[in-house]
């Protein structure tokens, strides 16, 4: 890593004034009682992640020739957008390739940016291939999303605006994939404030920095799953994994559940809607993963490019995670006011009725009786024992 | 309306400086092809909205005396909240009084904020007069939720930050229920620079301020309906009626749908969560119905407190309206391979099925038919167009 020092991330910084937004602090926040912490919401940058910062930088120091030609990149999500709109900015001609199944939503935004985009039967990794092909037959200049010093340099730039906007700082939680964003911000803490303690997040379903730094080297994983998708890498950079290795002081991992109850938290506490890959750094935080306690800690909230559908459905399972809604399949005889009467003592016991299904002639049942599904808003888990127990004190058996 | 001079808003400013945050404004958005649209989001104030200000502000104005008797509020969202945490601030005792079908979030959050809350039998009127009731009984400080003059110069203070951000702003777009925020806002920029319009914006079902200022008098209307339920008020207040036909341009109005869309927009383009109250002018510009053209504009985005079931209700709504989302049902003979015919003419044109069912016995089809539900994420109105036709060129019937 020659090329890595601070005068290159305060450059960036200069550079990107005109191009990238200053998203501010937020907080101090409810999201612990433990520490006292608050947001870089990145999911309020343009093209709602940080990708914007290393992209718009790297194209910055590309050659007169190296411009007229164009720059090409792959993804199919945060990226592609980035590279997109910083293209754009620069006024040069920018080529992504995405996989066939990504999401409409983030092809439109990227076209909508002005980028040629070249959908790539196939997954990923496809797409990958077609974008070193098209980068050789046309002498494209490739963006990578995340192994490339002028990249990590940009990403560099929310340490600055950090240790500027506080500089009592105690500890920083970043979001951790391929490792672009972690590598920037910890070199330029480290640099400027050895004292502050850096900690990287992964999605337990895609533990690779994690497992690389165990080992000391880095390793590709078999397999990525995590609802997190803008960090589901299989294999961290060269560079970003030296980088890590000197500078973040430890990478954790939350579950795919922790990172739906920080969605979750984000929206109903902080009014942000980030993605999965964004939400981790709060995950962390939330669910004691890191050691904060007693600190003054910033969370960098990297990206908000969820899809709405996949938000629906975190909001639900974020939901469930924290009691707050709960499904009860009551077995009733097929009696008249059998309805009324479990209804009436869920409301009695606090709990509102969002849905009730009442089946008659289910096959698993008996044929006087039927089941009754009902989903309701609840305060926590010991409000659903409460509310178990109530029904069953009334004479009904819940399954 | 004696009481409104201009020193006391910059007094409120002073006063809010150590309790409020200062949210910067966020744009410029792609929010309209035809102006240049900032927003001023209180979804990210403390509490999730704008009311902490007048509320703190009226709190801190009052004596010894007042203050060590307490305030009484009703509401059954954002202000219950706003004079909650106000209130604590200041280290005074508040009682709020709740309709009892209020959800459980928000009591909980006006509880988490220390406040006494009181629940009340029936709707918002009865816990309005609960709350008139304890006032008496025990000679509480009523925090009235608009119609106060020092409510109004502490909401005003986002008109001066409104200002000094952007000093060559030309409109601003304000929610309008009670009239608390526009007359104070209003107030404070036509103040300052006189050339600035402002706009206010109702929902369709509540146009309360809109029917006042055209007759020229105060009059309730019989009942309010909007998804916007955080400015579903059926009186404006006496001063706030003064203040707006004085310093107010226009007040328009936009459907639950147009709201709908926009609550959806501001969470996919700006990532912030905004509640149907708050993103009335959000919508107001996303459809036209206020002159901006070529103009430079501030949307105040005034609160992000939805429901999180409320806000799964309103992103598919918003989907649907925007041909985002699309449920189509085909009519099927009862063969094989016809499910499987209908997604691959489907998937050939580009939409994603989000969930299919599929009902052989229903009672309405034929007794060897059955009915295909088909809901499908969609690019935009005319690719459903095109979807139909697809299914009917292949053969099927699509209801």
């Amino acid at each position: 890593m020659e090329n890595m020092n601070i005068a290159q991330v305060y450059k960036a910084a200069e550079v990107l004034r005109e191009v990238a937004r200053h998203p501010k602090l937020i907080g101090p926040t409810q999201l612990s009682d433990s520490s006292e912490v608050y947001l870089k919401p990145e999911n309020l940058q343009r093209t709602g992640s940080f990708k914007l910062r290393g992209a718009y930088f790297k194209i910055s120091q590309l050659s007169d020739e190296e411009r007229s030609r164009g720059v090409i990149a792959c993804s199919a999500g945060n990226h592609a957008q980035g590279v997109a709109l910083a293209a754009a900015q620069a006024g040069i001609k920018a080529t992504i390739c995405l996989p066939a199944g990504a999401p409409i939503s983030k092809v439109e935004a990227t076209k909508a940016l002005g980028a040629e985009v070249v959908m790539v039967p196939g997954v990923y990794d496809d797409a990958y291939q077609r974008a070193l092909e098209l980068q050789k037959e046309k002498g494209l200049t490739l963006v990578h999303p995340f192994d490339d010093p002028l990249v990590i340099a940009g990403q560099g730039t929310i340490g600055l605006e950090i240790i500027e906007e506080m500089p009592d700082v105690e500890a920083v939680v970043v979001p951790v994939g391929g490792g672009g964003l972690i590598s920037g911000v910890a070199f330029a803490i480290k640099t400027l404030k050895p004292e502050v303690k850096v900690y990287g997040v992964q999605a337990e379903g895609a533990p690779s920095m994690v497992h690389a730094l165990a080992d000391g080297k880095r390793e590709a994983l078999d397999r990525v799953s995590t609802i997190a998708d803008g960090i589901a890498v299989k294999e961290p950079g060269e560079n970003t994994f030296d980088l890590c290795s000197s500078y973040v002081d430890e990478v954790v991992t939350v579950s795919d559940d922790e990172v739906a109850a920080a969605i979750l938290t984000l929206i109903e506490q902080q009014k942000l809607v980030a993605e999965g890959a964004g939400a981790v750094s709060v995950a962390a935080v939330m669910f004691n993963k890191v050691p904060v306690k007693g600190k003054k800690v910033v969370c960098v909230v990297s990206g908000g490019n969820i899809d709405v559908t996949s938000l629906n459905r975190v909001i639900t399972r974020g939901l469930v995670k924290n009691g707050r809604d709960c499904t009860v399949t009551v077995l009733l005889s097929d009696k008249p006011g059998q309805l009324s009467k479990v209804c009436s003592v869920i409301g009695d016991l606090g709990a509102n009725i969002l849905s009730v299904e009442h089946k008659r002639n289910s096959k698993n049942t008996d044929i006087n009786g039927c089941k009754l599904h009902i989903d309701m808003e609840t305060r926590n888990h010991e409000h659903i024992d409460i509310i178990r127990r109530g029904l069953e004190e009334a004479g009904f058996t819940v399954e």
